[in-house]
């Protein structure tokens, strides 16, 4: 039981919603917004409203979108042969910062996890393999290095082998900068397992 | 620089700006948002602007509050024969949560903070010495007990001293539940000044 107004009540309701945020986290920030501009607030809550508004899934890949098909997808410079399937559009933001790959993406939006109670048609995966056609060579498999990523790879892998199209794993290993010495025997293992030629 | 749609960058943009939340932080509540129920974020949206729209300083003690006076100034059942100085308007939520005060409270809104370039003059306490009547007794301080928070309470006392009313402030001392072992030793010390009879 507290003691606030009741639109600051509602407020902090609200944060705490959010992933992460509980109740004092959410008390502090709302006494924050009380002391903003009131234009600022205003613009945090059309923000709020207009991401949700006007973002949808590109349906080619999946990923977010205000345009449909997604400016990678519509992008004519970008390379057909390849497709890079990551489990969340957060992966694709990543993967271009790094400026590396120019060829198209494809979101899981997920990963197969019994545990969770996810199997294969709770992830997109039925796109993915709508989008095999002459032009794609390689289909490139970047989920997470974890438990659940590494058997989503592995399924998928195994579900594509009939169409023929070459299917890659992203390699695992020693960070750059790392040291061995910090490396679990995992990672070590992976890291030698794929030694490449010098 | 980032590759996702405008009315997502800026939404995260939003949420950075908030006190304790960083970009990746930021990033991860703006995609749960793209997840929610538009009736949902439309909800958070409006709680923003109606608890910032709404909510302003009471006119007698400086609370938070949606009517002028607050519902605690304007309580004809709490005592008016003494005031409680607080920082800020959620101390008078913790107070209030323990239930053992009835009488009226006061926000300094801050601390006196030299190093912060903060004065007499930047926090709420000519109001307060305007509130000083025949049917207060006394004023109990009850600002932090850091150094802005007991020099602020100094400072406040010898203000007050002038107009007669009798000036207390909260105890410091072992914490309910806790351990001598564990106390610091400037608390331990206030415990010791502070002993009562039994």
């Amino acid at each position: 039981m507290d003691f606030y107004p009741v639109a600051i009540e509602k407020l902090i309701e609200e944060f705490a919603k959010l992933p992460g945020i509980g109740y004092k986290t959410a008390q502090r920030l709302t006494l924050h917004v009380l002391n903003l501009p009131r234009e600022e607030v205003v613009g945090f809550a059309e923000a709020l409203v207009k991401a949700r508004g006007t973002i949808k899934y590109c349906s080619v890949c999946g990923n977010y979108t205000d345009s449909d098909p997604c400016s990678i997808c519509s992008n004519p410079n970008r390379d057909n042969s390849t497709i890079c399937v990551v489990e969340q559009p957060k992966d694709i933001n990543t993967l271009e910062k790094v400026q590396e790959f120019n060829g198209r993406y494809h979101v899981l939006h997920g990963v197969i996890s019994p545990m969770m109670g996810k199997g294969p048609d709770d992830i997109n995966l039925k796109n993915l393999i709508k989008r095999i056609n002459d032009e794609l060579k390689e289909i490139i498999i970047a989920t997470n290095p974890n438990v659940e990523g590494e058997a989503t790879a592995m399924y998928i892998s195994k579900i594509l082998k009939p169409f023929g199209v070459k299917v890659t794993r992203i390699a695992h290993g020693i960070p750059v900068g790392g040291e061995l010495e910090y490396a679990d025997e995992v990672t070590l293992a992976k890291a030698l397992e794929g030694r490449t030629e010098l």
